[in-house]
């Protein structure tokens, strides 16, 4: 079928690619024309027989709601408007009542796969109408890995549904990727172990550890054994913070999936305020040596 | 190759059938006789030949240093015992020293893979010297899962080194459980998803989530969506609480791992006496409301 | 001086009585006719005399907007609110927006000392016009604990800051309790230790983690020595998820804070989703025994 | 009365002018023989009346357990030794036994108060027969606070349970100063809060968080308003990591004493494994941007 997809970034240009392999009719718009296969959104749209589905892919926020409104002026009633990216599930609701006004349909659809996806095929949890998802789902079946369809997609419930579901799959994902990390850095200092990555590749077959995570931190350490290229400085994308927002909204413990997002608001300073409180009290209570700040910060001599 | 196989619980019993299908000679011994090979740990060791591999696969703590000792006064010098079981790593030096006193070669191996092992093969790590690890090879090869040597056996470093690896998986292993088990909770707490066997189900191919974990979990809840007939309460091992004391040995942030293994103390608690300390002191500072122990812990009317 | 007291619950009413004690004239005015010195709030606003001061000490939410808006149509310009209860601090900028379109000034005051602030004084954190909390000092003085007025007051900055410094007080707060309750928790556990509510006490004159807290600690185990009349349910009050909330906001670590909330969210729970999702995966993975739920949650023989 | 006391560092040099202030004579021993009162343990020994009390104020581990040896060569039937340092608690039952064979008495005693005990006096817990402790009465008496003896003293139950009650008083210490800090970072980060060392010291008196630890993180603010000096590098010194092993062997949730250590650790670290694997996978699987290790650890520029 037709489709109409705004955004050609990482994601967007991949997911083009996969649809048009599985020969759909893919328009795509991005600012940026080298990607782009029409001018202008309105060119877009213009290029597309209604009843229309138009997939935004842009980053969540302003580029997301300005998407929007501006389909919302060019399309017709009984179009469909998926919102892919990553938008806060809270937004949906005012993005689907938007469009409602103007008898425009909208889904949320959360996409996970990353960069493999064009291969692979990506996991898709979407929210909205079931009659809405019907029409759309020939592009939802060429998103997905092959296989059954229910274990690559699901109709996750009302408008909002689909990017919850992918909210907390992220706050998952950063639980997983510490539970990993902190084992891979015990296994690291640990004299009595001498080949860590071995280890980790041993695991990847018939342990209950198993997973695709686990592969990839083997690819990681079968190109740089000792993650001697990287610094521990890790991004958080928003997700992981959404996700335990909602579980203070929901008094729902979260525990490991906060630790989690600490460890990575913790691993891009260049030192701890909360430390330095720490470390002055110590000094205070018991006379404790304390190291003093250096000439520049992270790079001060230990004194 | 021929194998003496002390236990045959769980893990030892599917292990000697995955042996045998491979062709091997498993001699197996367990303390009951309707399990067992052989009538007693003389009976199995006198029906081997020398050089003697015998793999011991019982409970970790007495069982396991009692069952080494006395392979101690049984076996000759070249034989090689591999303990299999779960014991801390920190034991395995004691049994290497007090069997190399006589000759006698150990191993230590970690076995992941629980109930599934039988069919899907073994994830192994193996602590100890390399040519007792390759005269016992074919019996690694048989137990791990097919496909290339490296992606389910390790050669992890000398004698503790495969219980350190295997201790540390599955002080990953709680993480990754807490993890998911966490956005479960979380999709579960809210109106807005529908359907959350189904968004877990659709997580199991294209996402970035997926995993053999994950597979299980859609399992549980395709038999049980709600997890009705599960109470809470969640046991732990030793190793949970082994990785939490080498993390602290060695001075590794273990937040994870450690809220996983706090979520499971907690979970078998009736009532929590540090949160009772806390009602109590909420109501000394503030007056606020307490609730009143009722007749029988656990089951009384909240007041 | 005068003073308009809106709310005279736990909170306003020894506060009340702490100012007339200090030779303030108060008009207090509370639904409950029983309480208030005044019928409405107009006739309480009628019984002041320009410039006015109102302290506003209702719940937070819908109870204290409303009632910022009615005196905005009750006072004239330069009269002064002072929004002394809990409110989230993102809400005193919009109070202050409301009440200075018709010249009304407006201050935001965090108020700690529960209960025992009547006798001791309350902590006070402000925040707004330099000016404004020059003209309220004689009230601030009268609340706040003798001794310097800066061990008992802070102007923590512009409208906001008085809240914000009390709702981080409130996530400390939730820390120290949960670290003294663990303590606790562990010394209880402990047969070497015969007398905990001994040892408590005996911290509370020479040690480092002597406090109010674990004063009032000690006077609790002096009425119920094993806190058997309790029940280890504990509520959260708003605060401590903000702090959360605002930590994430700022990117700041907040292991310890979010740790005692999610205790205190667990607290409640009569049995855990995410621990049954726990116990599910150990049954599929190692047919681990299961504890089925009971006749009733929580009350249920384990079976 | 008279006392053996050995060790005159940082701690035990204060203890002996408490003591002698209290008109206890002291006599002391430590190599360091400009502070010393003895030249040797024997001297020291000799110098007092049968039947001595000897009190032990060395470094824990070795330097306390040799010096329990001597004096157990040393010391006659009847006399006490008093072990004040930090030993772990599972080492006094062995101490005791040690001297038991000689008819020596042993008590354990956990000192607390830091450099300001000798004005404010030491929290004292001590394990031991009772018997032993009311002869060693006098010197507690002394050490201890002025007030009444429960208030700074307690027997807190058999040999061990003094340094165990020491142990987790450090163990709800780490979380209190943790949370202090977690809640002073956030103060700093918000741009609401203008004056935050006035905020802190507006807590000292009236509020529920008010506490010794507090007066001194105000004090040290006082001298450093940002504290600008120090860095955020924090040791641990034995009894943090003694409570979370003890909270594990006792199966008691520890998150916050848990959260507090950890976040110690990772105060150590110039760079952290865990995160460097964390931006591993996120690179694996997303092509997000990594952060490269620079020409030296955590002073390399961020490419």
């Amino acid at each position: 079928m037709q489709l109409g997809l705004v955004g050609l970034g990482k994601m967007g240009f991949n997911m083009r690619e996969r649809l048009r392999r599985a020969g759909h009719e893919v328009v795509g718009f991005d600012r940026n024309q080298e990607v782009s296969d029409a001018e202008s959104l309105a060119d877009m749209v213009g290029r597309l027989s209604a009843p229309r589905v138009v997939w935004v892919m842009v980053p969540h926020g302003a580029p997301t709601r300005e998407t929007v409104e501006r389909l919302g002026e060019l399309l017709e009633p009984g179009d469909i408007v998926i919102e892919g990216g990553n938008s806060r599930w809270t937004e949906d609701q005012a993005n689907a009542a938007l469009l409602a006004e103007k008898g425009i349909g909208y889904l949320d659809c959360g996409v996970s796969g990353g960069v493999w996806g064009l291969e692979n095929g990506y996991g898709l949890m979407v929210g909205g109408d079931a009659e809405l998802v019907e029409r759309a789902m020939p592009i939802f079946d060429a998103l997905r890995p092959e296989g059954p369809r229910d274990e690559g997609f699901a109709h996750a419930g009302e408008v909002g549904a689909g990017h919850f579901a992918k909210m907390v799959h992220n706050g998952i994902e950063y639980g997983l990727m510490q539970a990993y990390a902190e084992g891979y850095e015990l296994l690291a200092a640990a004299d009595v172990v001498k080949d860590v990555p071995a280890v980790l590749k041993a695991w990847t077959r018939g342990t209950v550890v198993r997973s695709w995570l686990l592969d990839l931190l083997v690819n990681a350490l079968g190109e740089d054994p000792e993650l001697a290229e990287l610094r521990g400085y890790v991004e958080d994308s928003g997700e992981g913070r959404w996700t335990i927002e909602a579980a203070i909204a929901h008094a729902v413990p979260a525990p490991v999936m906060s630790a989690a997002l600490f460890s990575r608001f913790a691993s891009r300073q260049e030192d701890s305020p909360a430390m330095k409180a720490v470390a002055a009290l110590r000094n205070q209570f018991g006379g404790h040596a304390v190291h003093k700040a250096g000439p520049t910060s992270g790079a001060g001599e230990v004194k």
